[in-house]
């Protein structure tokens, strides 16, 4: 709106030493009872001060009837009562000293003339005053190195080291909420609101020099400053790499931008331009801007962009092959004495080139021994891993699956067979495991619950970590069953991608690749294609 | 391969009366033992023949050592055994009178030279024998009606109406677990493996007119015959929808399904150009398929392409609209009448337009007035439901996740205020109780827990049961975050489709709007755009 230039105190913001909650409610579904029990329940550790004139008490803190009636320093006051009365306490807290404001209070140019009045009026006071506003209308902010949750919905991000700015208050927050379930962190999260005196460019400078934040992560309906805010995009992508949603980007788009957020989106053109010369990963969906935002902020970036596709299924392999055409992205040519290796293991049908098709064989050990093999390959740069995930727990559940189904019916339709049927699985048990270590040249043959049994989740885990770390490569795991979804979990705690399909694989693959085109082009002035 | 052109029995093979499977096992990771379990489990009636020279029982039936040994008649053999043994067993069918043979065994033309002359070879046999081979390299069968569940690895499927085949195996089960999970019923799968004489024009013919089969999905590499396909399929579309994945369309991806299928894919555009005559609905990746099945499967086919948004959030109407520009899905314009029904009861500053967002409104008995009064309107044909399932166990999640982490941090951290803390809690959450009748402009202000609580998801599920029954108009719910999980996995067991993102909400509703207008155009003679 008329973003502020003056010495801000972000630190401060970030890391306050005490907390003024404006508008402070018990009131179930007020903004200013979530806030509260949200900043309480993140384990918030400075001092909270509830700022109400009906109440005696909220939560169990005494109250205050106004900012001004506080005596210690604040270093953040939370604003959540009518727009009206906003200005007021602006004054108040121009006064008092205090260097920022989160306003989430709505009514404001977002809705109507009279809001951008209003708006207007505050954002110009408060560049008078020095103040930074966070908002109007905005989410809150999330802080991990102060545990501090002040986000009007009930979210607990991960800490971690993604910064997120985003000027959808509800979109961050689910972002927010996917990355819980995705093991992606954050370090700081700030929904923008409607910019008053402070936007994207100034979010993200602070969020480009701030220790704690790896990766960055915008959702972006419009901009003040295009200038300012590349010259400070450019300085950031050089060591960290930022991810952008742009929303509003078609005619249909950039209407419902107008009237979300009073941003004049349109000019696609344009920011595909600012994005390309800034260095910035774009995104077109949701579901890309979060597989992106989980990409980067767990897996190196890889040295090159040819990617090897291991298998346990040929059509799998078609399919992400497919995906690979259609994002740009080269599949490695595999060396001849890689080819000799994974010959010496794999069943005699297996593919022959990339994508590798384990063609099925169900020893654990050749797997990993394949996998190993192709990461550690000169002429691959990153590994996409279809049928990885299959642990110990996908062979427990495949077991039980197999044997209590027929059982149940043996036990329901023709229970004189049963001990028959027992007794014939036992033996066929029986001979699996005794066969452990036989030679299996055809691959196919029989599956080996001892060897099963060694890979535990964790061993799985654990190996891929060693192979990511021991070769500074990404790899990314595709664990599409339901079966595989404990195992994927628990990939992605430990920072290792894991996607439902294919296909978002690849896309990852693409984009982590085009980011180190651009790292790499920086020497001779190249941009990101 | 050579299919072949002679009386087939196909009703015998999704229902037979008696299966021989040959090559049965009891050793664990072998297809003969996966495939007898599977039938055992599945809750096969018919007669089971387990056929193996070495074993005197498997899985508690008694054993045959050949095909022939067993008197009774056979309507299908299901044989997993070396490939150089299949020819012998073929005569022996042939002899007998079986006329489906379903080859799981691999080694044919999918690998070498040698198994393309043994696969040609088997192929003039059936074809002068009348026998009809699926496969050889096929994952197996599933039918509904028999609850034949011949598939060689441990899935499950619901019970339904689609029909599929597919020329992966891998592919084709996974497709059929993640139904499991989305609520889509199968009535056949086939694996047609390397089509030896028998492709997936035979499989779609007779799925077009198979009683049990509502919509069709296919997999597919490559055709042995266009021109058959395209006059069986142009047929077909006229009744049911036909969704079609396609692998092998790039240069990289071609080249791994000639290793996969060793089928020669590309000639990527003469595929388009089929697609679009026969009426086929196309997609791109693995997921955008199991979202169409689903779509298809269970909604109705919309009356016109106009859709509207529903939306609890601005940012996500923005990045839906974003979406409609990019699938060319044109947003409902909403009539001014219905802007003035919708003003009566939405807070005021509600967006006036399409996307419609609720701005957080809170009062669920509006969401759904909102919802109805949209559906309804003659200017919409679609609805994207966004925020829509927040039924009493989001509610309640919330409820608890705001009052737990609070308590639990008072507990450990200020005991000695939770007191106070309870107390003013506790005086909050009447207030929100007794002004459950209360009229309120503002909207945003306060949950009505009382409300809340008659929102169960059954109530939401049948509200929208019944608002897609009355009007014939596709709902397509989103459901973002985990909280929503349970109501949209219960949505999608009654058949509404529910996806994780709006951007594949409309994904869904364009495809679902060009199919309306392939059948639309028919009449004019236009085809699919």
């Amino acid at each position: 709106m008329e973003i502020g230039r003056f010495d801000r105190d972000l630190d401060r913001l970030f890391d306050p030493r005490s907390i003024a909650v404006v508008g402070a409610s018990n009131v179930l579904g007020k903004w200013g009872l979530t806030m509260s029990m949200n900043i309480i329940g993140g384990g918030y550790d400075g001092r909270l001060y509830m700022v109400n004139p009906h109440e005696k008490s909220i939560l169990g803190h005494p109250t205050y009837p106004t900012l001004s009636a506080i005596e210690e320093p604040v270093d953040v006051a939370i604003v959540a009562i009518p727009a009206k009365k906003v200005m007021a306490v602006l004054e108040e807290a121009i006064a008092k000293g205090i260097m920022n404001l989160v306003v989430v209070s709505s009514n404001f140019s977002e809705v109507s003339g009279e809001g951008t009045e209003l708006e207007l009026e505050l954002a110009r006071r408060a560049n008078a005053g020095g103040v930074t506003i966070v908002g109007p209308n905005t989410m809150g902010l999330y802080s991990a190195s102060s545990s501090l949750c002040a986000v009007g919905t009930f979210v607990y991000p991960l800490k971690g080291h993604v910064g997120f700015i985003s000027q959808s208050g509800n979109l961050g927050v689910q972002l927010l909420e996917w990355g819980e379930a995705r093991g992606v962190g954050f370090s700081r999260f700030v929904g923008s609101g409607n910019e008053a005196n402070t936007g994207m460019a100034e979010f993200l400078d602070y969020l480009g020099s701030d220790p704690e934040t790896e990766a960055i992560a915008l959702y972006m309906e419009g901009l003040e400053d295009g200038r300012r805010f590349l010259e400070v995009a450019r300085r950031v992508t050089r060591s960290k790499p930022v991810i952008v949603l742009k929303g509003g980007r078609g005619k249909q788009g950039s209407r419902a931008a107008l009237s979300h957020s009073g941003s004049l989106a349109g000019e696609n053109d344009l920011f595909e331009g600012l994005f390309e010369q800034a260095g910035i990963v774009t995104t077109d969906t949701s579901e890309e801007f979060i597989d992106l935002v989980t990409a980067f902020s767990s897996l190196p970036v890889p040295r090159g962009g040819k990617v090897a596709i291991v298998t346990m299924g040929g059509g799998w392999g078609v399919v992400a092959a497919d995906a690979c055409d259609r994002e740009g992205v080269e599949l490695a040519t595999l060396p001849q004495g890689l080819l000799d290796e994974l010959d010496t293991f794999l069943p005699q049908f297996w593919s022959h080139g990339n994508p590798v098709d384990l063609v099925g064989g169900l020893r654990r050990a050749n797997h990993f021994r394949a996998i190993d093999a192709v990461t550690r390959s000169e002429s691959v740069d990153m590994v996409i891993l279809m049928g990885a995930m299959l642990g110990k727990q996908f062979f427990m559940h495949n077991l039980v699956y197999t044997v209590v189904r027929p059982l149940y019916r043996m036990l329901t339709h023709n229970i004189c067979r049963l001990p028959a049927f027992l007794l014939s699985f036992w033996k066929g048990f029986s001979r699996s495991v005794s066969s452990r270590n036989e030679a299996n040249p055809e691959g196919s043959a029989g599956i080996n619950p001892a060897e099963a049994w060694e890979w535990t989740d964790s061993a799985l885990i654990s190996h891929l970590e060693n192979l990511i770390a021991e070769t500074g490569k990404p790899i990314i795991a595709v664990a599409m069953s339901e079966q595989q979804k404990s195992t994927s979990s628990r990939l992605e705690m430990h920072g290792i991608l894991t996607t439902p399909t294919p296909e978002r694989a690849v896309y990852a693959a693409a984009k982590l690749s085009r980011y180190r085109d651009y790292l790499f082009g920086l020497q001779s002035g190249a941009s990101l294609k």
